[in-house]
């Protein structure tokens, strides 16, 4: 199983400033996750919160779950939250964070990642195809033994 | 309607650092909002939370609540934020953030907001009159079209 | 009697950059802050300048001319004078800084104030409103004694 | 009674990282914290959130349940939280900031606390002894007149 | 055609630290790329140059070759070429900036790219995987028109 | 009519540090101005003033003069002046900012100008040349319609 | 003769913070100026500008006035103004920087001053005394030839 | 001879983001060099390179072309190369540096240049009136002896 | 037996900023070092320089008196003294680092210390508790072997 | 009895960088203190030592030694000895720091001075004038009571 | 075999800035290192090239050519390249960096060398002989196993 | 004669972290230095401290003590050492700085030298190597004149 973390605002997918996020809803894009899913033959597990807590949580319990990854986006936490940076390296799966837009060309506070030091890789600027890229990543390294 | 949101500590008001906050209590702070809407004929509805994902949630729902602006008094959150600072940017209502204390006179870590840049103004070092200068504003405004 | 002193440029209100700073002129302003006053029962007079040093002093002399309280606009001066800050700390009367734009949302050089630091509150981005929040708020505190 | 909190991802004790944190779990560091309080015949409650929202709120209302003093590990909250630091300074009782490794030997951005300012103290690196040192630090200092 | 520009050292490729690179030379990484070309049915042009300048040069002539989009590691030039930057804001073409290893577990100096801000997307350590996604990314965009 | 402005100390030309500006005097270098304006067919104007608030008032009241365009040297105003690039942004014609020296090969306090962003272009270290070639570039431009 | 300039906020001498500044007014500064001077034999001319283009222009003249030197307060100038220190260094007289509190141990932005690195020296935190060292100085080192 | 030096993407001239650079081609600027040294009596040659080591050997040889000066448009190089710096300072021969936008109106990454300390002067924003400002201060300075 | 090691102006204690420092002397504090120790049954030495190169010395030789781990208070030079941490990381045996006070909240110059990254830990703000907790986890220890 | 104490390298005066310091050596200069000190009636004790600690010691026995003020110039140890700042800090004596030339027109790292903060006041660049003018000032407060 | 490979402007040692640099040519120091290399019984050979990526070739092509070290003048690359340091650390080649000026005594933006961190050692400020230090160092190693 | 000064910790050479600075003792090094001294046929005399003020005091000494040339090595006070780089530049004697291993491939503080910047060169990371060198480069000088 690959488990996909929704961080905060991303519930607003498809409402929120669309020119930057598209125009697809999260429901949507978590209906994709869970094709792409299908197409490598790892079931996908979508989950959202705005609170910072619960998705760290959410990531501690990632390994009893049967998780072998997760695809993280962090909304805004990305840039200012080092409990999740813990939280991600506190667990022994391999965790890839995913934007949808290219963080590096918006707001300078914007371009420096507390999470990215500790997942495998990262993944900015592709839309929901950032996504695909994560999962089928993801897929193709199996479960840690 | 106008929603007045109160973030970490400010339910302490009145028993915490007086010399700075002031003695009254929240309540007495909600009740004279409440006040102040009934003056300029807006209903106010006041709410008030140590969690940083209510607050964001909180914030994604006023538009469908009905809400023609929002006041918002993120105390600490003020500072470090960013996903609050998006929640702002996601919904398309003028929000006034408004501080009790004048930050720009406290530590050096007060002097930066990160949801100023995104909100219509700020106002800081009024005490509760910030709010009622906020309340005015938005009314004034009118429920956006 | 509350004095109001607006700073370098505003004499260029209404011909300046409209979508950042509206299009009303000073006199109109001005006229407004006068009605303002007249509905809290405190006479308005206001002044506005090109030169740091003219500022400085009409801030010296606002005490002996009776005045409770100075609403001021430093314009560009706000995140360069030292001298103005010295200015507003030396006379025993509280300050209220306004700006018409919102300077937390405009260059970064615009995001600090050496005034903030020793004004009793700061208003930003209310546009004329933050002027009529500032006289309210001033003629609430009555004459200092 | 003494307070122990700890912060998020501290449930990962004796899981997450041993060559860092050791290999004792949260509960076993939490029987140890009665034990050291038994010694010096004070009682210890220890709680753990992953939330800051329910460490400020426990916080809050340690005062009303009693509490002498609170030992804090905040965890990545440390380098993040101005909320968290409003907290502490919002309540009248000592609060010593423990952190079980010596985070100045770890990344940079792991050298700074919000919350140190505005504690009674801190102790880094000294593992588990680091909580007994601060509960026999707070029962010395006995209850707050 | 998409157009696939590797920097300076990638000709190092498998000889140069296996550990941070992975074992494979750039041979094998470029008869990849053709392959997962053919898989989405887009020829790929490979090439590699330790020169800055050649190249900008290559970047200047993809759109009078025909390319849809480019795929760009420009290897330690990410970090220190407003002229590679420049180039890339100069062809009408989206490009997608990749890196074999996390440069942002890396040192310090790694964790700015002067090309991702006018990139359409940026992959980082995902190795060889993240060419195939860049590939793919391109290719579902089919022709600018 | 162009309108050629001169900042603080440049009435000191030909008298302050030789070395650095020329032997020329301010009379010369003025004299100079009006021969140049008079070989592209447009009348030059020059004026200088110590005073931030003298220079101000003259930006503004150029364009009702009928000035087609400002030449202005700032001085040790460059550098520290909001208010002046205030007054800069606050006028429609296009201003050319001019140094004698290479402001760029002196103290670093030097080389940041506030003026610089809204004007059309800089010229540094010509000496009078860049006068002149101010002039004629202005007057190339015409009269804004 | 030696020329003592004052600063903005001079004139509030004795009427401004008090414990800062003492409680001397400037008339009995200049008066213990002119006094000191007579000790020394060499005339004392005080006086004060809130105006950064008076204070230039006085320094300019001075060398005409035939002063031998010049003691220069220039208050919160000190901090921000690049144009007075090239007034100073467009002279050929010796000036000293006079602060009567002790700069350094206020406000961090009071620790930098644009003035001193072109005067002789500087003297901060003596109070009146310091003016009559800076006199002494300059009387000592006479007429420059 | 007058020498004129474009570096990276200057070739893309009329094709790159023709609101920045304007449309003209490079090779009708490098038209417009020729003529406007021929109003000067001075023969112009005009080279194009996107490699800096090519930009460095050309400077290198051009006093034993015969220059009596150089113009020297680096491109991006502008604020990354200090080889190119050295270069400049390594020959006898005036230099001065043009740029068609006024860099210090765009990313503050453009607002330094390595290039401009060592050069005589330095030209932005003026379009190509900037190289003909150049050539005709070069061609007035004569041959150094 | 512990090395305790107080360094500049602890000799000072009880009458050096009691408020900040406690009315105790070093010679209670060593003697209740000595106390501490016996508790705990490890003899306890103790020594105190103002000089850093002693301090340097006595670390060197603390093995070799048979020291099994070294309380350390380096006053001042924590701040500044590289030297005094290569001393530290030089010996085989673990160091803890002790203030009285808590340096995190006094200026901010105290609150890096070059010493705390090759310290075991570190203990601020306890007062001379700080020692104790410090003696008995080195006591806990046991000797290196 | 005022007592001068001089730093590091000041033994080396006369014969040290003659430009910088003047060609009178440090006897000549004690000498002059002691005449100063007779004019004034106080008796004047100098000492020098290339020792922090014996700096830091001398400090900690001029209240013993019935010393009613110290002039201190730290030499080097100014910009870099938190250690001394605080022996003048545990002392009840004022201390006015003198520097010989002007540290504000030399290299950067010489503008900050961690000791003038706790000093009364600083004087630099008035040469031996400068230990003329604090050691009146000293002995005109007289003994501290 | 040792290879020495100068870079960008080397090539004009003897002409350039000799003051800095010396009188000796490219020539006469390639000589000299040839008889340096005789003398330790160690062919030498040396190149040098204006472009960066002709440099990293070489670095690429010296194992394969037999080298058993190298000794590296990055000439103003030194300070930039982040490429070049990556060819540094891409080879199994001791590397020593040579400078002929002590860089650290010139421009601060000569003060860090993106190559040093990888290289074996660096030599600064000793002329030629810092090239012979650096080779007869290599030939002590001898040829890597 | 040469003197060879070897600052704080060096006396643990050969005991204190050998995988950074070589298992060969203080004596060993200036066995070596002795006989290297002997081929170039100048004596060498080496002294160790660690107290910065011996090193500055046997600085100064040099002179008068016939030596021809100083290799210094500061140890930690490398960094943070304004005091010895004063020693430094107090004597008329060429000095080299050495250290034993590569301080730029080792932590960020230890990038810097304050002493670099006054010494003819620099040398590091060769381990004895780096001490040959100096000599050798100091014999080839003599004795000034």
């Amino acid at each position: 199983m690959i488990l996909v973390l929704n961080g905060p605002n991303l519930n607003m997918l498809g409402r929120r400033e669309p020119a930057v996020y598209g125009s697809a809803t999260l429901e949507a894009l978590e209906a994709q996750c869970a094709a792409w899913g299908r197409e490598v033959g790892v079931p996908v597990v979508c989950r959202q919160s705005n609170f910072e807590g619960q998705l760290i949580t959410w990531l501690h319990e990632a390994p009893d779950e049967g998780a072998q990854g997760v695809v993280l986006n962090p909304g805004g936490l990305t840039h200012t939250s080092v409990a999740l940076r813990d939280a991600v390296s506190s667990i022994p799966l391999p965790v890839v964070e995913v934007h949808l837009s290219n963080i590096h060309a918006r707001e300078s506070f914007r371009h420096h990642s507390f999470v990215a030091g500790v997942c495998v890789g990262t993944i900015a600027g592709l839309g929901p195809d950032g996504y695909a890229a994560a999962i089928r990543f993801l897929a193709g390294r199996g479960r840690p033994s």
